[in-house]
């Protein structure tokens, strides 16, 4: 028990690459520049920002120019609703019941302050977004998270797209827990902006983008000067932007190899699941899944109550706790299932770390938690 | 001319401190942990968060619960300018007419979208705030630049605050340019809120900090999760945070001695460049002013083309330049300067890493480049 617990929660944060982290050192050590410095520092900065901005456009299928780096997820997805916002007539905005809150909060802000009309479409019981309840009268904006983050639910985001296109609105994907864990390319989604966080794809904590297609008119939220095409000022992040340059080369090459081994492990952790758990039920749909996430439920038990009792095993519930009550997830609810259920999820989520041997002793020490 | 150029652009950006890199490289890599995760490795990240708030809030004289974390200078004007307007009923600003555009589009933003006057301050010849040209009407919020960025002119926020204080509003300094520079104490300054850049106090570029006095009603600008008291969502940026918790520790222990040493050698390269430059001007403050801070121009000159001729300096020019075509920079102009000698100007400014004989080789190669 000295030795850390397993690591299942990869969709909570990944570890950082390697690769990423000795990229970042030499900008927090000799390479220093502004790069809004005309500077020899200054220029040496500018020129790393701009090879990461190349790296980043090349994982996604976007041109450099076409990616605003941010402070992470949560705020590219600001810019993305809000900034798109600002310049769209139709008040009307399209949305899933199961989005994060870095979607969900932004939307809710247009609805009370800005006069928009948001529409929540429902989810199935695998999790995916019902595209028929669109409403059929025109649209401003759609936003749909690409992978569900606590069920690893894919959505169905070029039909929506299709389809909010030819209702006349912009189209936002929240790609937070798909990029580097998927194939991830914005033609093929055919969305107009995608949110992009570097602590999921192996690089640091407090970095992001935002891919902007040539042509969608977006305006900054945080304001002041005119960094990042002035779409997101503040004296750029440099060391990590570096770090999330890196990640996004590093993601492209392992990306095949890793959904396949990633999957395959996560099919035998299920199976010795099951096997020992009567009653187990696997929440994660079986396909149009992220290759790493499983959520799983024992109805009855709290999945926070198991955790603890387990200790072996970095897992997240599906479930918030205050003032030491759980309450159930409400994108759990949402796709069906009953409290007592959706209170006894667990989200395991693997990564690109995790062996057999992982996969072993976490299967066991869950098994002995759920009483299996 | 292999070495790179003497660095005299501290106000730019100061180089990390190796005591920051290096507190910063363990959460690269082994230390990964999300905050808001129950895991052992998030019990970890939260630790060290909640240990650099300690940090911060010691150099400013703060409790740690009133330090939120941004993603740098421009996030926490934003914050406390947009994020105090949400909760004022009188919508008038007082500020100067010398803030950076960190504070200057926050408070457009807020006349021209919110309804808000803005009664913005002319400043002497010193590049200091008039007080008495404050409003005698109520206000909801005056905010003032501590330390200018340019100049170095110091503005006089106690009596600034006590003035506010008196009609009614809220104050905030933007303390980007001086915390790590100076001594910098909420109460001796009297504000409400204070935004604090990393990379100004050698700590990494991509985090800052915004005091926000206990009691204080501030809303956040960026919309999520729960993250910094509600104030700041998004994932914390943990490896960078730690860094700055230890640039605030390093910053305590070497201000008083560095203010001395600083102010010293900004004195020496004055004294060679003024003997070697018949008609410099000093357009900084001689009483007042960061002690690591000296613009000059020479009128007659462009600073920029002066910089390009010299070389072997890193500095900066008060000017902005665009399709080559250089303008004057609108704080100088407005302290009375006339467009020939702001065109001029040079910023010099110098840091932990400056040594009297880095003074020496700037001062005789800028006096070259200026024609001394």
């Amino acid at each position: 028990m000295s030795a850390d617990p397993v690591y299942l929660d990869h969709n909570a944060t990944t570890p950082v690459a390697r690769e990423v982290a000795e990229a970042v050192w030499p900008h927090l050590t000799g390479d220093f520049g502004n790069p809004s410095s005309a500077s020899v520092q200054g220029r040496r900065a500018r020129a790393a920002v701009d090879h990461a901005r190349e790296q980043v456009a090349a994982l996604v299928g976007a041109e450099p120019d076409e990616i605003v780096f941010t402070s992470g997820g949560t705020e590219a997805n600001n810019i993305a609703i809000r900034g798109a916002a600002r310049h769209l007539a139709t008040r009307v905005a399209v949305t899933s019941c199961v989005e994060h809150p870095a979607t969900a909060a932004p939307l809710a802000h247009l609805r009370d302050h800005h006069g928009w009309q948001v529409h929540e479409l429902p989810v199935d019981d695998e999790c995916r977004v019902v595209l028929d309840e669109i409403p059929s009268a025109a649209v401003g904006l759609g936003t749909l998270i690409l992978a569900h983050n606590e069920t690893g639910a894919l959505q169905p985001v070029p039909d929506f797209a299709e389809r909010v296109h030819r209702l006349g609105g912009l189209v936002h994907a929240d790609a937070a827990q798909a990029v580097g864990k998927i194939p991830v390319e914005v033609d093929d989604l055919g969305v107009d902006l995608l949110s992009i966080a570097g602590h999921k794809l192996y690089g640091p904590k407090g970095v992001g983008a935002l891919y902007v297609r040539r042509g969608t008119r977006v305006a900054p939220v945080v304001l002041g000067a005119g960094q990042e095409g002035g779409l997101r000022p503040g004296t750029e992040n440099v060391a990590l932007i570096v770090g999330l340059g890196v990640a996004a080369e590093l993601a492209a090459k392992v990306l095949a190899t890793e959904v396949e081994r990633q999957s395959a492990l996560r099919e035998t952790l299920w199976d010795k699941l099951a096997r020992a758990v009567p009653g187990l039920v696997r929440v994660s749909p079986e396909q149009g899944c992220l290759p790493n996430t499983l959520m799983v439920a024992l109805p009855g038990r709290v999945g926070a109550h198991v955790l603890e009792a387990v200790g072996d095993v970095s897992a997240s519930t599906g479930s918030a706790c205050h003032a030491g009550v759980h309450s159930p997830n409400a994108a759990l609810l949402a796709m069906g299932l009953d409290a007592d259920t959706a209170l006894g999820a667990l989200r395991l989520s693997l990564g690109r770390s995790t062996r057999i041997a992982d996969v072993e002793s976490a299967a066991t020490a869950l098994a002995r938690g759920l009483g299996g």
